[in-house]
Formats: structure tokens, C-alpha cells, sequence
């Protein structure tokens, strides 16, 4: 198992940025798995679905603490640093043409709280506004993700692959449900799986965006979507990780992916994106 | 990592029961480790999200003929052996009071063929028409899960205790969408997860209904239920764990569990399995 910057990026034309990206994935992660196992203080935030612990907010300090000793002049976003801005009336963050990173301390902070070990540090850097690296580190079973932009994407040093599955008769989805548990958004949410399960082989929700993009990365799972995710931090690091290995990343209902939207679409394919795309946008309301 | 009989298992009064099963668990676990990273010849047994893999079918053999060994007047139902059956014109199996093992040697077939970790081998007795041993063996996270009657549930020989949760408010869901891909089926079973996600905290699907009760019984979820699986065979050992780690195994609908009936639910109490059969009654028909 190699838990460093992969041999390849070393030579990289971002690889100081994949350097302290994965140094500071590394020290979040063994403050998360040593909390893993002991009790933990929960807060709410929005309702008992949404929530948040001390560890998340470690987290976000040390990582961040990390990286601007290197890079002082980059611009960060944080969930819970944003959620923190949010609650003092900055109603959205603009993202700039300055490298900028988009970290989530602790992505399935559910799974956290519960003992699931689907958890993970997950810690995008957006150059003109494109992804340009993206590190996800689950300190629980040692999953180490790693990609720049042109350079790959790899778990434990090893390069990683989509499935190339083309069509939805015989794809694993991958989704999660989300934390609004208003009937409006139960109701779209609820009915979009069940239009694409009804077609596909089956779905897998696991309580973490950020590792269900890594999934498609793997060709662990053939696809996965999520519609009114927290924010860019949810999804920059494993979109590039599907890009880099292969795959296609859309918005949900076609076209361009925006890091800022707070929805994306992943597959191992293009076809098989555009062919979700279209049972999506028969959906309705997204 | 202890992977045998537990301990304190060692002077039950199955424990002669419990030793063979393990042992037949951890063969049947190498014969699939072995083949999980190799490429697969996969077979569609009623559609194409209902799987079959010659892996499938050389564990149930080996687990069988180990078992035969040792008790050769025992009965088995086993997921292969009674769908050749079913094939062959039987339309059901008839429980016995006498011991009967009830066997899937590959529960997450899907994710056996896709590489995602959660796969098993359910190894369930009843004696008097009552589970009294249950082993369930997750080889690519060498995860052994071990109980009997009376006798309490073990992982990796650590006793196991379910989450004690009453609400369902804050409880974690585990589920599976099954393989049927008829609108009505579809239809119905995703109104049941959704009403019960609009209450709870959130739902898991891992593609193995032995290991969503096994996270029952180690309080990862607080419940999981599943209607319409393939068999006894999915769900007998793993409702023990759950009752031997101070659980609660009701009918969905509530009333008493009937371990061939092809549906269950399990709950981190009776409460909360009480709640969780209210709201699914409500939903109409199941």
C-alpha cells in the first residue's frame, strides 16, 4: 500500500500542490480514525439528518492550517467554515480564477457518528476554475485516491480504471439521499432512483459523495449521481478522480459540469451518462 | 483478528454445530477471495439485475460436502441447489424440525461481479424449525460474524451489541432495492423506503441483505429491513446476529418473524422495530 503522491504526478507540473494536498489528507485522516472509535459529541445543523461533530471541525483547521503555510495567498472553501459564512449572511461563495481549495474535513459524517467506515477527507484545488487536483483519503480502510488533471487518478499508488459500460441495462448506480427531508425533496429525489433503478442493475448508497465518485473511479460502480449536495467540497476531488480515470462527469440533467452547483452526474462512460441524462430530465423537477 | 469458533462458544451446546460452520465459511471465503479480482463468467438468472457466477455455485458445493461430512442425516436448503429445484418444478421447501442448514454461499453476487467489498457467505441451522446457529463471513474485509442460540454474537471474536436506538428519528436505515424490476414491485418498495427515509436519518443499500443485519447487530445501523429476497437462506444466520446482540426480528408488517417467508426486519430495539413496522403498514401493500 503506498499512502504518498503517486510515482507518476511526482513530475507533475501541480505535483507541490498534490504533495500538500495528500500530506494534509494524511494527518486529517488519523485524527478521523482515531475518533472513529470513541464516543462522539453530535450537533445538528440543519435537522438530525445534517450533522456535525468536533472532529469535522478539526479537521477543517488542521488541513487548512496545512496548506496555507505552503500556499498563503490561495483562496479556501470549507464546509464547515462555509456553513460558518452562510450563518453570518454570505449567501453564496464566488469561485475566482485563483487556485482556490474546496475541502470537506470529514465527508460522511453520518456513517462518522454511526461506525460505518465509509468515511473520508476529500480535498479538491480548482486553477481558472477547473479541478486541477484532487486527493480523498479514507483512513478507515486505507484508501488513499489520488488525481491531477492530465496525470491520472490512483488509489494506494495504483492507477485506476472506469468500467467503460456504455449502457444502463447492467450498470451499478451509486446515490445517496441526501439530508432535506421535506416531502417536495423526498418525493423528486425518491422518484429519479426509482426511474433509473428500474432500468439499471441495481444501487448502492454508502453515505459519502466523495467516495461514491471514487466508486466510479474504481469501476467499483458503473455511475453515480447526487442532486442538492452540501457544496463544491462534496464533489471537486472525485469528479477529477472520474475524469482522470477515464470516465465522464456531466450535470445531471446534459451538458457541462459546474464545480459550484452542488449536483453532478459521474459515469464510465459517456454513453452511459447521456443515456441517464435523458431518464433524469423526464424526471420533472430537479 | 481472531476468525474461529468464539470462546465462550466453545462448551454451547451447538458448539460441534458452530465449528463446522465456521470452517465451512472460511473455505467457501478463500474460494471467493481468490476469484474476486479475477475476471468473471456471469450468468442471468431472472433478469439481468438476478446473478449467478460459477463462484457461486463451487462455494455452495464446498460448503455442503463439508458439511455432509459431519452430518451426513441433516437437511439443507441451499440458493443454487433450490433454484435447480425450483427449475426442476418445486415450488417450495418444506421447514422441518429437524436440523436443516440453510445456505447462501454468495450473498452480494452483484458486488462479487462488480469488485465492490461487500460479499459474503450466510450460513444459518435450524433445529425445531429455529435458527440456533448463524455464520456469516465477509472474506475481502475478513469480517467473521458468529452466533448462537443463547450464546450471544461475536465479530472476529468480539461479542457484539446492537445500538439501542428506540427513535426513528436519528436511526440509520439499511436496506436493499432487490432484483425484481416490475414497475409495481418497484413502485411499492420504494414508497416503503421513502416513508421511512422522510422519518430517519438516513438509508444505506450495500448490496448484501446477511451484512445489512450483521451492521444491525454491530450497531453501524440501528435497522434494516428487506421484502421479497431470494430465500431463507439470506436472512436466518443473519437475524441471529441481531437477536443474539440484543435485537429486535419482527415481520415487516410486525407480528413474529417466519424465517421462510423472504422478508425481515431488524432493529437496534423492539420499539424502533415497532415504529418502523407502523409506518410500513401504513404503506399499503407489501
Amino acid at each position: 500500500m503506498t499512502k504518498s503522491i503517486p510515482t507518476p504526478l511526482l513530475s507533475h507540473k501541480y505535483a507541490d500542490y498534490v504533495s500538500v494536498a495528500v500530506d494534509a489528507a494524511l494527518a486529517a485522516g488519523e485524527v478521523i480514525k482515531h475518533a472513529f472509535k470513541q464516543p462522539k459529541k453530535v450537533e445538528e445543523k440543519l435537522n438530525h439528518a445534517d450533522l456535525v461533530t468536533a472532529t469535522d471541525k478539526a479537521a477543517e483547521d488542521l488541513i487548512f492550517s496545512r496548506i496555507r503555510r505552503s500556499f498563503p495567498d490561495h483562496r479556501f472553501i470549507g464546509e464547515e467554515s462555509s456553513a460558518a459564512a452562510f450563518a453570518e449572511g454570505v449567501s453564496e461563495v464566488q469561485l475566482t480564477d485563483a487556485p482556490t481549495w474546496m475541502v470537506d474535513p470529514l465527508d460522511g459524517t453520518t456513517n462518522f457518528v454511526h461506525g460505518f467506515p465509509f468515511v473520508c477527507t476529500s480535498i479538491g484545488l480548482t486553477v481558472g476554475g477547473v479541478v486541477v487536483v484532487g486527493v480523498v483519503y479514507n483512513p478507515v480502510l486505507e484508501e488513499l485516491f489520488v488525481a491531477a488533471e492530465g496525470g491520472g487518478a490512483y488509489l494506494n499508488g495504483e492507477r485506476l480504471t472506469v468500467s467503460g459500460r456504455t449502457q444502463l441495462t447492467g450498470a451499478l448506480l451509486g446515490t445517496e439521499v441526501g439530508t432535506a427531508r421535506d416531502d417536495d425533496t423526498l418525493d423528486a429525489m425518491f422518484g429519479r432512483v426509482r426511474q433509473l433503478v428500474g432500468r439499471m442493475r441495481s444501487v448502492r448508497c454508502t453515505g459519502s459523495c466523495a467516495l461514491g465518485l471514487c466508486s466510479v473511479a474504481l469501476g467499483r460502480c458503473d455511475a453515480f449521481f447526487e442532486i442538492n449536495f452540501g457544496g463544491c467540497w462534496d464533489a471537486a476531488a472525485g469528479a477529477l478522480m472520474v475524469s482522470e480515470a477515464g470516465g465522464a462527469v456531466l450535470d445531471p440533467a446534459g451538458g457541462t459540469w459546474n464545480v459550484m452547483a452542488r449536483r453532478v452526474m459521474a459515469a464510465g462512460s459517456g454513453d452511459l451518462a447521456e443515456a441517464m441524462a435523458a431518464v433524469l430530465t423526464k424526471c420533472g423537477k430537479q
